[in-house]
């Protein structure tokens, strides 16, 4: 069983080809929710039924923002990593199992905002935990079994910590579901405007956290010095 | 974080996958709304079952005309991109949201042509206006952000330049529905016929652009002449 | 605007990359048809509902093996094909549309086999006429236009007559189905075992015109040989 | 018609391209399953509609798993797999048949899991049955007829050996089924553990059948030496 680096290569490609398609379905999908609101047809005129169905539309937003974020994120985080092996398909797959899922939340927003909101808002939260659950594991993952360059490994570190970030959010923008769905909803608008760009926001958190690494350096040197001094 | 030229012509060919996908399924859930009216089963034989939802099946055709044109359009413009950058992800994920949506205004059309056409009709003409911005925003970022290479980007620029009409052609269009759908019919007709080669397009844009530069200039220098001779 | 090779091959491989993705959608949206059989859920056990729904069965299984037989050929003329034009991807296009409304007449078998079977068939029988129509119209302009590289011309050409002979077949069986159903399911047995393998279909068909092409040459030279002798 | 080497290799990734298309549409088809339970909408509050349709949840993590374990394996299969033939399509089309047919026992399970429980089962039993024995097929073809390098060959028939003992574990489990689906289900959950990871099984599998024929010849050498003492 020889296996060159060619193969390699070719292997990563399939597995980004399946969760392209996965991620393109999950996402045309959504419209057949959209759809639903014209069955059964009523004697409402057109323009009426879709202003009463105005959650459907906000859901079919919100979804489809979801899964684009959470493609982009997959599409940046595999534009580094170019191994694959068995266990990783499994990782990925536990993603593309929460994106595959996504519909159903987003079908439970469209239909249950106006009656129970909190509820639905919740269920959609905690699909939120575990896309930032899945995008920590493929990226944890990733770096500890060396399917990235080695170049790359210091920008992916900081590429990966962004996710378990995200976990902590998430948990928190859930439990704030439960108090006032208002403050969730701002917390996962920061969320979506901060993961739109995956890579500029590690690039952002790095120069963050060199500039700390520096004060730190700086304050340590300015007691060393005040030691010596004293 | 290095990146090879290599890197950046695989990172296109992955946004053209996921959107191929998006596309490829978009078209085909056009269908489901065609196999519903087949659902109840009635006691009308097929035939009948058939030509009394005459409209089903040119929303359809219409949908299906409309998301095809879209992709060809999509792939023109893609012959000439070979980079890309989260930013542009998202110009291309505005476009996709479109296009995911179109099967929402064909479902209508079929639904709602017999009893509200003007309403059916607009609906559609604003998704289309929306498509052509969204078709020359990705056109316009591409040029500014060159995307594209060096020796393509005269052309590309004329080729941008159509989707900025289409843009113009479609708000007129959207408000002749409300004056009549018969006319409005036609201008759509004609803007099918046209986008269908957009690259053809373009050329006879370009020689139309040029021949009136070279009146302009005839004209200046005739003038020039003029002044001359006075 | 400049085009080398190179970027030719990759337009053949985006036209066939979307083609593969309405494929595969349109193959997989059949069973949607056939969990439809599950719903309302009623008072009869699973197995008498299984039974009891055998056309759904049947339907699902003929628009599979029509799906696949179109890929299949599909897949063997692209091997051909290495260059596309704008046109081109309108005779595709034209393809593609059939292959998206096959859903409708699967579903319109299985719903109406049993009591409307000679109409139910014939629709599907000019769903097939329009598959080979356009199968047909894919080889003749790719053969016309040369899309495909020299060497295999000659061979290419016998390709595409295979389909050129798949439409009168078509019609031939489209009209038995008014006179014999069980008739024309034979025909039309015969024709999927036939075009399940193209490649062998045409190195077949070329023997038999080689073989007659012998034959009259062989006759013309006994003649010749008997004019001289006489 | 000549065919170059690098043909075939593109022939082999096409093949995979629209199977990577059915895959990815039939493991994401499975929420619409999922997304029913929403409708009709009912006075019963969201946490508890949800509960009550339990089953549909584990209908669809059983489903996702399935086609997941089976993109695995085809995946793993294709990585040695490099030439194709138009027959190979139709034995690849045949575990194309299975995996879209696999969302309607999925749809049975969601809903006869509670008041028919052994024949739900036993029909998701038969479509693994099914499942391996399209997988044995491709392995089977494919070595005998030569799709993979030569040096990949010992290993390969190892490889596909493994789906041959599945085939006979799942005709067990599918008997099993009848007598006791709780036996059952712990059968499909080994089988499913067995088969997440099928390159490191089979290498298992070459590690016993090595230990036996070093076992084996040692008695033999055991037997040779006591031969020639007595």
């Amino acid at each position: 069983m020889t296996e060159s680096s060619k193969d390699k290569i070719k292997e990563s490609a399939r597995v980004e080809l399946f969760s392209d398609g996965v991620f393109a379905i999950a996402i045309t999908l959504l419209v057949l929710e959209l759809i639903q609101i014209l069955h059964p047809k009523t004697e409402i005129d057109l323009v009426t039924t879709c202003l009463k169905h105005w959650q459907s539309f906000l859901a079919f937003f919100i979804g489809f923002i979801t899964i684009l974020i959470c493609w982009i994120n997959h599409h940046v985080a595999f534009e580094f990593i170019y191994k694959v092996d068995t266990k990783f398909m499994w990782v990925n797959g536990f993603l593309l199992f929460i994106v595959t899922l996504t519909p159903f939340p987003t079908a439970i927003l469209a239909e249950y905002l106006e009656t129970e909101s909190t509820v639905a808002l919740a269920i959609f939260g905690f699909n939120y935990i575990l896309i930032s659950i899945a995008a920590y594991g493929i990226c944890f993952y990733a770096y500890k079994h060396h399917l990235i360059s080695e170049e790359d490994r210091h920008f992916f570190h900081s590429y990966s910590l962004i996710y378990r970030y995200a976990i902590y959010f998430n948990v928190l923008a859930f439990f704030v579901c439960f108090i006032s769905t208002w403050v969730a909803l701002c917390l996962y608008i920061i969320l979506f405007s901060l993961f739109a760009t995956p890579k500029e926001l590690t690039v952002r958190l790095e120069k963050i956290r060199l500039r700390k690494r520096k004060k730190s350096k700086y304050k340590k040197a300015e007691e060393l010095e005040e030691g010596t001094k004293v």
